[in-house]
């Protein structure tokens, strides 16, 4: 006998602050298109959450919603099966923060280490939007808001799973609900893509990344910098593994694992030249790129089908968070519209 | 020429954690009644705000709506000139309080003197809930919210008004609006009452407070505990004036202002037992609350028109709150559904 189980829910998100770029697309993009048969997927554009950083420079933000949104879809993100949503355009998540709020102390918050680092950087708290301080909350609220049993996570983000899960174990507690479900990371197996100097990691803020509609001549200029871990090596002597940022590239983006495995042997016994590896790299990327570049070209040309994917699912993301908020409220005690005002309420 | 200027928009509240006592009628409750002629005056039940430091005891709040919205009316409040909004029904509240905490650096609520003392006597910033540590933003969002022009305040609120000034200063000069208008304080002449032994103010959590719906028994009683300055002074020994409870709450409550000036003069003479003073406030008292004990009474036999017009004074309170969160989320950029999505809005 066949039982069909409802499909689990996975919550997953960008800050628009950017357009997406490869370091995305092998973090993060490329699992959710593959998540998207077997779950429930919704992807916020957390907006609200942007600002609390950029509240000085909002078109930052604003402007970088459609951008984001053209990305996923171009990516390959189908809006039939996931969800993309705006987070400014479901305010139940800003009361739900509210009332979680209200459960964590502020000495939590001051030790959670973005926020630790961001005061470090800053000197002074005066400097640190109380927003921003907060923002480890809101993306709580994010989450159990959602009712997400899985988000997939960096292994810098168990932090955020702590406290999810410490706010729901102390909201089930005091109200005696499980309204609030705990959630599980979905471990990246990959990490996150250096620059091409393999100095740092692929960032929106920082330069060396490379977008994910770039053209032809971007491409091969991107993959012409990328370090190989040495200066000055002839053909004939070893190569480096270490360090060597061609080669992490080819493990991220080459199909042929078997093929990479034997080119990389060779590599280090010398016969093989960074050209070589350059010249195997470059074609990947251009495989992978140019469809998605087509795409995103397409999509730019009218925006209407963005708009449609993006709008419809956010009702579907707001109508999910609504019910949720909705339950919240009533094993707090607050939902006086259904309660004190019943009778004046007309649905 | 007559020309009709709008009435100026006061906002004023109360955190539902008790009944409304003697010190709230003197205090604010008096008040409102009499600016409720003069301006659009919108009264605040914080619910929301009273949850920040009562959510593991949530039936404190949610059981004290109604019993103050009962004051308010019983008192004087009326629905037809005075909207009374509760504010966990003003959901645009807790968006607007998001957008607005972007502009406030943490050191600055470190810095509140109320947080400060929190701090102090806790201890440790592992038991202050975060809500708590951000609420007095959310007052900001409450008066920058409802357009409030005046807000009447005790001393001690001065930093809220700061804090408001402040921010709709920062809001305007960042996003070149005037949306949010500055807030002036409407400073109470009066004192707040002291407990009947002279040594703290009225308070809900302290007892000592005699209740809006106090018995003549309860009156008298209460009378009867009001220290005079000192004890066990004979008639004609002059009786003291500074710390006489006695006589602070004839100040607060007698009618007769010439004939209280005239008993003060023999009162310090020698001549007026502290007996005496007591049974001038009696009357004065059992008057001011026989009224609102009766009137209190018969709208909790049917909480019908009491929850009539919380719900109504609520859904003003709502129009009022969006229509100037809409103009602020247009003047951040981030009113998506008045642009990105414009089309797809129904309203």
């Amino acid at each position: 006998m066949n039982i069909k189980l409802p499909k689990k829910t996975i919550l997953t998100g960008d800050r628009p602050t950017g357009q997406l770029h490869l370091g995305h697309y092998v973090g993060s993009l490329r699992t959710r298109i593959a998540l998207q048969d077997k779950y429930d997927v919704f992807i916020l554009i957390a907006d609200m959450q942007a600002l609390t950083d950029n509240a000085r420079t909002p078109e930052v933000v604003s402007s970088n919603i459609m951008e984001i949104a053209c990305d996923y879809i171009a990516a390959g993100i189908e809006a039939k099966r996931t969800h993309i949503v705006v987070q400014s355009m479901v305010p139940e998540l800003a009361e739900l923060y509210m009332y979680l709020s209200n459960l964590v102390g502020v000495g939590r918050l001051e030790r959670n280490p973005t926020v630790k680092a961001e005061i470090q950087l800053k000197g002074m708290t005066d400097h640190i939007p109380a927003g921003f301080f907060m923002y480890p909350i809101s993306q709580v609220a994010d989450i159990v808001g959602f009712g997400a049993d899985l988000v997939p996570v960096g292994d810098d983000q168990a932090p955020m799973l702590e406290l999810t899960n410490d706010i729901v174990q102390t909201f089930g507690g005091l109200y005696g609900t499980n309204v609030l479900k705990p959630v599980e990371g979905l471990y990246s197996k990959v990490g996150r893509l250096p620059t091409p100097d393999g100095k740092a990691k692929m960032s929106k803020s920082l330069g060396g990344a490379l977008a994910l509609d770039a053209t032809e001549k971007q491409i091969k200029s991107f993959v012409n910098s990328l370090y190989p871990g040495m200066n000055g090596r002839r053909i004939d002597e070893p190569g480096l593994i270490d360090g060597n940022v061609i080669l992490t590239y080819l493990d991220a983006f080459d199909p042929d694992v078997e093929g990479l495995e034997n080119i990389k042997q060779r590599y280090i016994e010398g016969g093989i030249g960074d050209g070589d590896i350059k010249n195997r790299l470059l074609p990947c990327l251009l495989e992978l790129i140019a469809p998605i570049r087509e795409k995103r070209t397409e999509l730019k040309k009218d925006l209407g089908y963005v708009k449609q994917c993006v709008y419809q699912g956010t009702q579907v993301g707001r109508e999910r968070v609504g019910k949720i908020l909705d339950k919240v409220k009533t094993s707090i005690g607050i939902n006086h519209s259904d309660y004190i005002f019943k009778e004046y309420i007309t649905r």
